[in-house]
């Protein structure tokens, strides 16, 4: 089977088409994705490439495609989401767990629709705690264990691979070294990983 | 026949594959573009919106993901192309000047081959007074005019426009006032486009 890994950023806007779309797609196109979560706000800041903190029109744009895409994707957001969210690198850093342990995927997937279409912000209250409720999982225990040393040195290991591979937005789609950023890059990732096998 | 408002800007890297490929497309869907040059970098600054300024991993993947779907349409740039071009507004002002005189196309086509298939950067010589011979035009003629008050005027007044249809880059697809931002969203204006009519 073809593989492609997925990485992405709880707290990127767009990756909620992919995160909710994806394990369809993956079933419908028998291609298995590995989900990578990172910090995608960290290589932003660091690479000076800040895509729409003041610039209005633009952002005015993002949602307006998201909702025309999202429709195509038969998703009900309610849009604009709130954004940016503050809890980001925490977010991230619960998916980090959430992959070792099994429910990284589900968690991603409830902590994005109740983000995008019940209007709570990812990575804090109440979004955490119910969407880790919903995967099965005791919010108390996985807070604790998510800012554990081990679990930050994990998403900023993960990071720093995806920095390496030359990641710069979520969502990226890698197929070895070679990249795919955006949604709308899914089904040329989805053909390049075929034609590499 | 439906009709969509294709806004570039020579100077804009991606808008290479939406120029070069417009033509053909517009034959096979039906579909009237009416080509409206304007001056991104103006809108750009405006908005504190730098797309690859000082980016260069953002910048690599761009030009990557251009060579691929390049090749996905039958073309064969050479990349990198020489990027950003100094001579921008002069290539918009030829182009807007070329629009009325009905030369524009064939002009933007062909600085556009240039750039990206010879390395020769847009709005500055060799490429300007080649592209205006190849395009039937005397340089001489064509330079003094574009560089007139009324010119100037009319691509300052065009890039009024577009940006109070909220346009912030470029190519830009627009069916009244809605907007596709991207040569990646060309497939959805002509869906959009043919839903409206």
């Amino acid at each position: 089977m073809a593989m492609i890994d997925f990485w992405y950023s709880i707290g990127s806007t767009y990756s909620y088409l992919t995160v909710m779309r994806l394990p369809d797609v993956a079933r419908a196109e028998g291609i298995e994705f590995r989900w990578r979560p990172f910090n995608v706000r960290h290589v932003m800041v660091s690479q000076n490439n800040i895509p729409f903190r003041d610039k209005p029109v633009k952002t005015a744009y993002m949602w307006r495609d998201i909702a025309r895409r999202a429709e195509g994707y038969g998703l009900a957001p309610i849009l604009p989401a709130p954004y940016p969210i503050a809890g980001l690198v925490f977010a991230n850093e619960v998916a980090v767990l959430g992959m070792r342990e099994g429910w990284g995927i589900d968690y991603t997937r409830a902590t994005y629709r109740r983000w995008f279409e019940k209007g709570e912000a990812a990575g804090e209250e109440p979004n955490l705690s119910e969407s880790l409720r919903e995967v099965g999982q005791d919010p108390e225990r996985v807070m604790e264990r998510a800012g554990s040393e081990e679990i930050v040195h994990a998403l900023a290991s993960a990071t720093a691979d995806a920095m390496t591979l030359g990641v710069f937005g979520s969502p990226t789609f890698a197929i070895g070294r070679e990249l795919f950023w955006g949604d709308d890059r899914l089904a040329d990732a989805i053909a390049w990983a075929r034609r590499k096998r």
